[in-house]
């Protein structure tokens, strides 16, 4: 068998995540992980070549860009101007069908493909809207999120002045509404109801219900699962009150790293051009005989 | 805006289901619909032509095949060698693979196309199978079905000597194992014991706990709501304990038809050649444009 030659592109979490996701992958060998130049010294990644750009391995099918949202970009068009093609798990919801369209661009110019945006949401939680968008065209798709971490509401208490360390949860309240359940560490010298307002009064959360308490250590509450229930009331033809839901409880970094490998497999058998899930049949991403997948799965 | 022309082939529960749903679709119009000869002059269908063979209609883009699932091929096959694309929901899981192979040839000789099984299980029900095993690759997956009316259960019973009218209903138990409530009128001069005897005894009902009542009206029982629930626990990467769940609780032929109207949808989309659902992108399935579609759902 051919083996996919996988490069990992940028070595967080994720990255972290996605060695262990292609090691456990049959079809895949990694080629090596690029990382910024000033970190490739760094230890504990002897069995594969760490380099800092792409061009410094050898021969690579795909490139799994595991750096964060706003980096994605910019290291999809390097790679694909070489010709790999490449897979991400970009969640700007607001941004993606412009990058998905600038990508395409530069795909097809360079005979390389793309996948973007598959992770869970978006990704595979994608895929169950539009399922249940197939099964009944009329009617409203509710996507509650939780229990679980919002490493963007994190990040935005991270910046508010007087916090040391932050944790924002998300708590799903049904019909898409969310509480907001905040941890912190408050910097010496800072007033915890002041700070406390002025995470209320941000534009992340003012408009949600939003509890901030106070604790000494925001580490110890740290966990990475997380969740989904999306629900969706509507019409086939003309009749009415169909009922849909689905439902996950799932390590966040386990779940996304598994969804850029089977994308890293699907894009390969992709002509050139840029994708989001919903737009590659859910076949290609899973390894093994098609013959034999249709049997098990249809 | 060019409307596809669909042919609605056999105008059964399913059939009546796919013109209501056709008329809910603004991007179809109704060719007309194909039945057997002897039923060509029956009323109630003066708004569309009623003929009794496809070549009779003028321009058909797509044929929707709602025949029993044992009479599809036949009518795929004549409908491929028109150069018309077919979809339908062929239910016996154990031939679709081994169709779609033969449809495949047929469908590819005369530059047109087939999506098979597009209905519920097989159908929706293996997009999720798929999905699941795309988010967790390594696990087990249960599909659990009902509370609802069992076809292939219910036919069994009434070929079963002494049976004046049945319905079989699914109860699912969890982990893939159902419970038959099976309901029946006698025929005069029959012992219930022993007829029910025979139901227990049968190929379909020998494996499962099955439960037989007498009643005085199978008819003032029947509902044509049915449901699933799938599980699956698995690991995603290196990562044990993911889980997945998917509900609906829907009207049988309601969603049958209207997936069976977006695969018409979808198989205009494809390049020559037979799919199941697993093998088609989901957007192909959904009315609109694509870009929007994306900015909506992804």
């Amino acid at each position: 068998m051919n083996k996919i030659k996988a490069a990992v592109v940028g070595y967080g979490n994720i990255g972290k995540y996605v060695v262990e996701a292609l090691e456990a992958a049959p079809d895949f060998e990694i080629a090596g992980i690029v990382r910024r130049a000033t970190s490739v010294a760094e230890a504990g990644l002897s069995k594969y070549p760490v380099v800092s750009s792409l061009e410094q391995l050898p021969k690579v099918d795909v490139a799994i860009l595991c750096t964060p949202s706003r980096l994605v970009e910019q290291s999809a068009v390097k790679a694909l101007e070489l010709g790999i093609s490449t897979v991400d798990s970009f969640d700007i919801h607001t941004g993606i069908a412009d990058m998905r369209a600038r990508l395409d661009q530069v795909a097809r110019k360079h005979n390389a493909a793309s996948i973007i945006s598959a992770g869970w949401d978006p990704g595979s939680d994608s895929v169950v809207r539009a399922l249940m968008e197939v099964c009944a065209p009329k009617g409203i798709t509710y996507t509650n999120f939780g229990p679980g971490m919002s490493m963007g509401h994190t990040v935005a208490v991270k910046a508010i002045e007087g916090v040391k360390a932050a944790l924002s949860m998300t708590i799903p309240l049904g019909t898409g509404i969310h509480r907001r359940m905040v941890y912190i560490e408050l910097e010496e010298g800072y007033d915890f109801e002041q700070v406390a307002a002025a995470i209320k009064s941000d534009a992340y959360f003012v408009h949600d219900e939003t509890h901030v308490t106070r604790v000494d250590s925001v580490d110890a509450l740290l966990d990475m699962g997380h969740g989904v229930n999306m629900v969706r009331k509507g019409v086939s033809g003309q009749t009415q009150n169909q009922r849909f839901e689905f439902n996950m409880s799932i390590d966040n970094p386990g779940l996304t790293s598994q969804i850029l490998v089977g994308a890293a497999r699907a894009v390969v058998r992709q002509r050139p051009g840029a994708y989001t899930m919903i737009e590659v049949p859910l076949i290609d991403f899973l390894l093994g005989d098609r013959d034999q997948l249709i049997r098990r799965l249809v």
